[in-house]
């Protein structure tokens, strides 16, 4: 089964907006196909399909009693431009296989698969359309409407996208998007809980100046303060346990080989579990930026682009999904999940957790984002003994 | 008479392609008013005035004897875009000054006063036209002798630009174009050398990466080892008298603030009167470079773009010059020049020599761009003593 979920990932790649490429933006034509291939597998497992106004495709496998509580097992369809195979559509793809692998058997709950229609922000810039619309926090934009209209589904009716009082909580399978599973040589990882990120684009200004008078000792060179202050970045992210500190971008003017920066300007992305450490970075380097600035007669500012607060997974849950991998004979690892996931929206409206699967080589975004077909039995195996604990605890 | 020569630099200033700025490129239309206006005042002091065929305007003050060798004195006519009011043309003027100022007097050599047609590179990316005509090595460009062309000259005949046989050497007046003199408190400077000139690109190659799921430990971040090389170059540049060292663009990909940066692209600009030190310089910081990308686990490569050997001025008549300015009441300061200008084409050819003026907050290549009226009289009073100097050395 572990090689028809990959099989089924490959095939749903080949539904993009790019030929040779997978991007598969919100609610775009080949989300039609996305959708029809996963009712053509979740039908025949005895699952009941809808899509709702928020163009999540939703397949219910029902409870025996129809008043039984709802866990919800999903992840998102859509993808970023040039995307893998997995990164979303993996946690769906799994959800209709462990409900295939019941054989039938029944639960004291309904198991509702969702695929989410958005999560990463790519079409409007604007991210979680899916699952915001899903907690009762629907976007409220033009755009969106539109969209969701011209997909064929009715944006007037999106508080219909709410899960209902029923719900009883939320797993996501998703891969690590990292290389700590594989640096570790585990093929789960259980995740405790989703940072917070702080974004900020930092501005140095000097002078511009010529490259050959200019002696070294009169310049004012804003890339070269730009570069002592990333040294400190870099240096601030390794000195402290599951930070990650990043400048992505830094852009000089006016960018000739022979004229002294005049102006450089830095992002940085921080991230870490807890929101005190996370914050207490961000002033630090913010300092280190002026200090680095008033050494160098330049003028500092910054702007704060996003302050996101960490988003812990629900204790008692995430001990039934360690219960569930130590179970299935597989070390139940916990870890942080440093990028943003439905789960993290889900868990403002009810217990949500969050398993992770081996990314081979750390690689996510890219074309050679893989799965072992190892860990894709692995994640069953666990899912499956997850649902048993959920049971054993509902009885 | 300094007064007027600042008046006449910025009403020269006015002679411009683009309206607002002054932008003054190799032949285009507002050439010809520049020669007109030059024309204009070399004329009543007694100078027969000619276009040569490269577009240099040179204004012929005679000797007493017409088979007397000629003193060149000069500069150039072109600007970069949006350029001040004195780099190249206050040589030019100043060298008008100079003749009107010795009210008839003639000395033992013709002195022929030239307004080079072309030395920024700006319209087509080739620096040195004029002055490389005027030594006999024309530049072979069929834009160049379409120019040529268009401003009414015949290009066939650009031999004859080329100085005669009776060419005694060349002076020529030039702001610093940096700050080195006003720290000294200095108005004028001898030049000894124009510095030698390295540039390269670098390009450091690592792993683009998600920025919240990778660790620290696990990243190949280009931009983190390009700006630990930033710090290298710096230090290397303050290490060395006399010399700098510019990364003055870094560009890194894919540019997102959320992503590692897989690629960094550096400029380096490395400058010193011993093309000895320059060139180990050069060596060292790319030893550097690969220090860094081995520990980083990053690729690096490089290109070289330039490497322009460091052009001594004429050792005797440095002294010359030396002994004009100190007996004019200021002091003598030898200094390296770090941009390359026409003395050091010219200086392939005959004795050059070269004197900077001053340059207010070192600024230069911009509308603020200025010279003091004091440090315009020093320049005449220390030309006119050159001229008496040049005159006792052939007596």
């Amino acid at each position: 089964m572990e090689r028809e979920v990959i099989a089924r990932c490959r095939a749903l790649a080949e539904c993009t907006e790019e030929p040779g490429y997978t991007t598969r933006t919100f609610l775009s034509e080949p989300m039609h196909q996305v959708h029809a291939r996963l009712r053509s597998w979740m039908e025949p497992a005895g699952m009941s399909v809808s899509v709702d106004p928020a163009g999540n495709l939703r397949g219910l496998y029902s409870a025996l009693r129809p008043d039984a509580p709802r866990l919800f097992i999903g992840s998102h369809l859509d993808t970023v431009p040039r995307a893998g195979a997995f990164d979303g559509i993996l946690g769906v793809v799994l959800g209709v296989a462990l409900v295939e692998r019941l054989g039938g058997r029944r639960f004291p709950f309904h198991i509702e698969v969702i695929g989410f229609s958005e999560e990463e922000g790519v079409r409007f810039g604007i991210p979680f359309i899916g699952s915001r619309a899903f907690i009762g926090e629907p976007v409220q934009d033009a755009r969106v409407a539109d969209a969701i209209r011209a997909f064929g589904l009715d944006p007037s009716t999106v508080a219909d996208a709410q899960a209902g009082a029923d719900a009883l909580g939320y797993l996501e399978f998703h891969i690590e998007q990292g290389p700590v599973l594989e640096g570790l040589g585990l093929s789960l990882g259980v995740v405790e809980a989703v940072v917070g990120q702080s974004r900020l684009e930092i501005h140095f200004e000097g002078q511009a100046n010529h490259a050959g008078t200019t002696p070294m000792r009169a310049r004012r060179d804003a890339l070269a303060g730009a570069a002592e202050w990333i040294g400190m970045v870099e240096r601030e992210g390794r000195a402290i346990e599951g930070l990650v500190a990043t400048v992505g971008r830094l852009e000089s003017e006016p960018g000739a080989v022979n004229v002294i920066a005049g102006s450089a300007r830095a992002t940085l992305d921080v991230r870490h579990r807890e929101d005190s450490i996370r914050r207490g970075v961000v002033e630090r380097l913010l300092g280190s930026a002026e200090q680095i600035a008033g050494r160098r007669g330049l003028a500092v500012s910054s702007r704060l682009l996003l302050d996101q607060a960490a988003v812990p997974m629900d204790a008692s849950w995430m001990r039934m999904l360690e219960r569930a991998v130590r179970g299935s004979g597989h070390t139940a690892h916990r870890m942080t999940s440093g990028a943003g996931h439905d789960a993290m929206i889900v868990a403002r409206r009810m217990p949500a957790t969050m398993l992770f699967l081996r990314s081979p080589g750390g690689i996510s975004h890219h074309s050679a984002e893989t799965v072992a077909a190892k860990d894709a039995a692995a994640a069953l195996e666990a899912g499956e003994g997850f649902l048993e604990e959920l049971e054993a605890r509902r009885a």
